[in-house]
């Protein structure tokens, strides 16, 4: 893989401040320091935990889509030797389900919690993979064995999986409510007026598969009970801070008395955040018996109970003035959540509707999303959730609508994006609550650079040259805009250590993405140490009492500021007392290598040394706090908006449906890069992803909502041989105005135009005249185009 | 047992502010919460404690009370197959002696580490039962049996047993150093003038005997380790802030790695406290090997190992005029500390030099204390340290000078006591670098009520009645003061949970005391809620990051000085929200049964709902701390003072030498009772052990230092049939007016003059003309004297 990254010179940043000899961390090569623990398998995960007396749990799930539960009978399961109990409804409905309250979202769904998620399944199912009951036993095997005991009789009813015919037809899912969970419309302009006066008016119907996160490691729960404290450990969640405050109020605790503990994470991608029933039936068994509970679900499970993404309909409308310029854009929205709300993911649907217009001039805009409930497994965000099926849908129409207007795909987007003279873009819409307000910088001149740099017009001689030559090669352009930041507030601590180390305390959650190495050059920065010195702690409730975690690419800017803010209060704090212990001014003391030096002069004291000073026990500390430590909440309900381009060349083969990427460019503008090592993995990462979707990855179900991929073996990965060099290019021309990095968030924006950039070059390679507008492309539809047997658009 | 308690009216209390409703908790027998959970055999232990992977650790101790070591062979016990390691000083000398800087009070010593405590022995041993070598097995048991194949060559020193003869002797423990650990002096006026002209002049020795706290449980350590981030969990030490400072420092970490965790604590009385090298040597080793590490001592270990104390011998002089008044007093104390300095212990040899004058009117005063080095266990703080023996000593020689003079003794120590004029008492000596500052109370006053309420002049004439009909009753007096306290600070947190709960963090530590009920009345107090809506959480560093913790009867004052201080933050920042909400003026709100209510309407909002309004994930919170809670730092470095009388009525068997308690009472000036059955506890459990130290306990040794008495069929115990009725008076005559309760600690007051008062009515019950002055007073000494078989005093 090769980078193209601009230079970037950190001696110019103004960021710098004054100091002639302070060393900069930020935007350096730091290696993660995630990595070794990792790579020498040093990690413990909540799978490599055992306490004693533990009791193993196994999920007895629903083996129907849709159905009445007659009985539930336990009898032969608790027969068993080693079962200590065996969980259904009757213990837990007290409980009621997930919560789906809080985090500032609900507000947008009426009575949402009619949607929830039920702990284990009251009276019905309405998906296969559903809790049904828990069976807990002193060994995983036996567990497993005595939940095949469990016999179930279900009364099936009639199955929806479709998003739009649910909205149709008389199943409902939820009686009194429909299966419309909300109906959410985001709009300005004036749409009819546009489509009145339109010259071109495209339409056209858009699907991306259902599919999702498979992080390596399963969901894994543990959870140590103190019967004589009512006090819950808790071990594996993602989200601890939202994981107390859900399993706490779910269970009449006091946050304090939930526990969440700190334990490796191996993979997130957003299908692990939320609370899943899961882990409260874990906790209220763990206070039950007064004994620890252990639970893996294994990857047949994960497949089915693990949160889904992606299905969406798009019924896409767009009205063009002659030239190509877009005057208004329509997009009716079917999103199939499945067959419950998941804990706070609603608000993907929110933000979905708030963004399809991308990072273009949209004068008019009317979106309106139905989230709708269907007999499958309930959906969450995953990586680029809404963005990376609306950037289809949007890329899709927009190649259509240059075939129609006749000019070149990239043509089409150059009399459309957005330029230094729109910005800020606040065309008026919120999205979860904030105004939409693109801050800072130039979607055209970045598309420019992009192409410039990627060498595109090669790119299309090279294909037509192969074409001609009979290969069926093409290429394709995604542009792609994400919202980052999600803000409420984080929270960050930076203590010094006399033992010669500091420790930053952070709210965020380290799921593999770098934040640990991220957050040290940070605070390595503003203490100007050696990042090898700081220690990163996050993701235990006990150490750190606040926090938001890590999803939608928050953590740079809102761990990231939190830290910096304790960082520089440390440093405040550290300069007053160097004045006062070398008796000078504060201002004769500047910060060069971790100690405050006396300008010139010889003397000088570390931060280390000022630590030890300000021992609790040895000195007499009246009215300070001891210690050098601070603690920060930093706020920005803002999000940032990094933009990019993605650019595919793809050769396929007639013989066998298969392909390969000849080339995989991707681009982003990042405002500022804090480590160019982690920004490269999140974009390699995300392109991986996104390729999965683009071409492989579908859960499928047949016709009675039995799902058909449980397996590795059906639901195929793109592996390591099928991945192409990826080429990337990250300008930093456009600092973010709303936070002091200037960074924009980087978790997401490789994988958000994969898909569209994918099907733009698999039509210009089969060069057929039909219009790809769904997900995934697999080896049949290349092969039925290939060799022309299917007329048909896919 | 029998209170004779005053009645004190709270309604009239002046502390209790103006609201008219005020529901007091501060003063009401509240029931131990503690109790429960210990008496129905919830409660966790570390004993009880079972991690995965566990070694567990056998110290194999010296069988020598001095010796050089020829040579540790450990290969046999390495060969015992479950033997995972052996650990011998080769493996932890680098890591130095246990620390015992800090605290603010080494200044005191001149290098005091000199005669710190190694954690394996290092080419010699200094007393029976010092640890040398450490295994580490799968099993205790394997760990046992490897420990006993582990042979250590020692080629035997000469033993120095005696504190006086250590200073004389050649035998020297720390060469360059000697046997003599500091040389305490305090002193004011002119004593050599006194002595000059006093009328008598009474000198006499005195030695207490060596014994100390026996805990139920012995010593237990835990300790986890996380090897990818350098963490270690520990669980099982009493002061968790101490020992995670000492233990980080010793092995290089920073504080915030080493996380002690809670986990109840089978009593303390002080020798629990510090940082015993077994923790240390148990850290180290979990941090080495990456696996858990147990260690549980056996009683037998705890007999030679865990600390003594009071071993003492005091040459008292006394100047007095000719009406009995002291002129003078003058004390060298020998303060035999065994072979090592405790770390954190040195400090009442200081506090012992302090207060050999109690609460009297002493017009000049010169101690020295000789902190001494013999090849006997080391010795560390057990209830009333310092202040048992000395007030033997006192006490008994005032009986002595009492009956020189042809007083009674009550009578002589009318004449001498402290009354309200004489106070604040600051005579100009500092104890522990804090000035002497006995500020409020009359002794004179509280000794003739406690006189009154025990109806002395009927025990006397009882005693006599007895005594004429061929009995041997007789009764003595002891009066004692305390210093409780010992200031720096203490730590406190206070949050209201929307559950309904509200939780106390404090850095004190609950070690059978009561505290954690003590806590929770002191914030229901202020927030008028019901103790029972309180939980009360301490002695874990993760969620308490400061702290110091419960010794010298400091906890009462001070952690609830903290915790006072932080629910008075809490109340302010509800009035405060409360206001908001309810649009009315603070000052219209009252504080009624936890909730804020607009005084004269029907409108009001609980804390409860006031803390759930500031859900940080749903109130968008700019510029103010999400939920409703404070932390605080109450810092008080004066010492308080109470004081009390000891009385005793004993009968003696002079057919066994046995003895029966036939009247025991207790007083003692509070300042102010939190609560009366904790009070009425303390004083119990207090006279407890002062008869089993007065009677009963006493650590012996053979000539070449080796222990006689390790296992309880040698080292006897007073049980509950040996226990006479305790009687207690209890006065709230003297405010402390040092902190906001008005209160004295009240841990250690009720042992100070049980072994003065039962020596001295011992003697009168012999009437033999000899005097009581050394402890303890066995069956064989009341034997030979009553048999006129021993006409040397004891």
């Amino acid at each position: 893989m090769t980078a193209k990254a601009k230079a970037t010179d950190p001696k110019k940043n103004p960021s710098e401040g004054g100091l002639s000899k302070k060393k900069t961390w930020i935007g350096q090569k730091v290696l993660r320091r995630e990595d070794h623990r990792l790579l020498t398998g040093a990690a413990t995960f909540a799978g490599d935990m055992s306490l004693s007396g533990q009791l193993h749990m196994r999920i007895v799930r629903s083996s129907q889509a849709h159905a009445s539960i007659l009985s539930v009978d336990v009898a032969e399961a608790e027969k068993l030797p080693g079962v200590r109990m065996v969980i259904t409804s009757e213990h837990t409905r007290h409980l009621g389900s997930v919560l789906l309250e809080e985090l500032g979202y609900h507000e947008i769904y009426e009575d949402i919690e009619d949607f929830s998620h039920p702990l284990l399944a009251v009276d019905k199912v309405q998906y296969v993979g559903q809790p049904v009951v828990a069976v807990l036993a002193t060994d995983p095997y036996i567990a497993e064995d005595a939940a095949e005991l469990v016999s179930i009789e279900y009364d099936p009813l009639p199955v929806i999986l479709d998003p739009e015919a649910a909205l149709d037809g008389d199943i409902n899912l939820f009686p009194g409510r429909g299966n419309e969970g909300a109906r959410i419309t985001k709009a300005y302009g004036d749409t009819d007026k546009a489509f009145a006066e339109a010259v071109h008016v495209i339409k056209h119907k858009y699907v991306t598969n259902r599919h999702s996160g498979v992080p390596m490691e399963t969901r894994s729960v543990v959870v140590q009970p103190d019967p004589a404290r009512d006090i819950l450990f808790i071990w594996g969640t993602v989200h601890v801070h939202d994981n107390r405050r859900i399993i706490a109020k779910m269970l009449g605790m006091p946050e304090i008395n939930v526990r969440m503990k700190h334990v490796e994470l191996g993979g997130n991608f957003g299908v692990k955040g939320g609370v899943y029933p899961e882990n409260v039936i874990a906790a209220w068994a763990a206070r039950e018996l007064g004994v620890p509970i252990k639970w893996t679900e294994d990857r047949i499970e994960h497949m089915v109970s693990t949160s889904h993404a992606r299905e969406m309909v798009h019924r896409f409308e767009l009205a063009l003035d002659g030239d190509g310029k877009i005057l208004a854009m329509r997009d009716e929205i079917f999103h199939n959540h499945g067959a419950y709300f998941r804990q706070a993911e609603p608000l993907v649907s929110d933000i979905t509707a708030g963004i399809v217009f991308g990072p273009y001039r949209i004068p008019a805009y009317d979106v309106t999303l139905h989230a709708v409930f269907t007999n499958k497994t309930p959906v969450g965000a995953y990586r680029g959730p809404g963005r990376y099926e609306t950037t289809f849908a949007r890329e899709r129409v927009f190649d259509l609508a240059a075939d129609q207007v006749g000019i070149s795909t990239t043509e089409f987007r150059r009399r459309n994006l957005l330029t230094a003279s729109d910005l800020p873009w606040t065309p008026g819409l919120d999205i979860v609550h904030e105004p939409y307000h693109f801050d800072s910088g130039d979607v055209l001149k970045h598309f420019g650079e992009a192409l410039e740099a990627a060498g595109w017009s090669e790119w299309i001689a090279e294909s037509e040259r192969w074409r001609a030559e009979g290969r069926n090669v093409g290429v394709g352009v995604g542009i792609l805009m994400d919202k980052a930041g999600l803000g409420l507030f984080e929270t960050g601590g930076v203590e010094v250590s006399p033992a010669g180390r500091v420790t930053v305390t952070s709210g965020a959650s380290s799921v593999g993405q770098g934040i640990e190495t991220v957050l040290a050059q940070i605070v390595a920065e503003e203490l100007q140490l050696a990042p090898d010195e700081i220690d990163v702690v996050h993701s235990d409730t006990e150490l750190i009492p606040d926090g938001v975690g890590s999803w939608s690419s928050r953590s740079t800017v809102l761990a990231g500021g939190a830290a910096r803010k304790a960082a520089l209060a440390v440093v405040d704090k550290a300069r007053r007392l160097a004045s006062e212990m070398l008796e000078v001014d504060p201002d004769d003391l500047e910060l060069v290598s971790g100690a405050f030096k006396v300008k010139g002069a010889d003397k000088q004291l570390s931060l280390y040394e000022i630590a030890a000073s300000r021992d609790p026990y040895t000195a007499r500390l009246e009215n300070d706090e001891p210690g050098l430590a601070a603690d920060a909440v930093y706020v920005n309900n803002l999000m940032n908006y990094p933009y990019g381009v993605t650019l595919v060349q793809i050769e396929l083969d007639p013989g066998t449906g298969g392909h390969e990427i000849l080339r995989f460019f991707t681009s982003t503008e990042a405002g500022k890069v804090i480590n160019p090592l982690t920004t490269r993995g999140q974009i390699i990462g995300a392109a991986v992803q996104g390729i999965g979707g683009a071409l492989y990855e579908e859960f499928l179900y047949e016709e009675d909502g039995q799902p058909i991929t449980t397996s590795f073996m059906d639901y195929l990965l793109p592996g390591a041989q099928e991945m192409p060099n990826v080429e990337y290019f990250v300008t930093e021309d456009a600092k973010s105005t709303d936070n002091p990095f200037g960074a924009k968030g980087l978790g997401e924006v490789g994988i958000i135009a994969v898909g569209a950039a994918v099907a733009a070059a698999v039509d210009d390679a089969i060069a057929d005249g039909m219009h790809t507008d769904r997900l995934p492309i697999k080896p049949e539809h290349i092969f039925t185009r290939l060799q022309g047997l299917d007329k048909e658009a896919r």
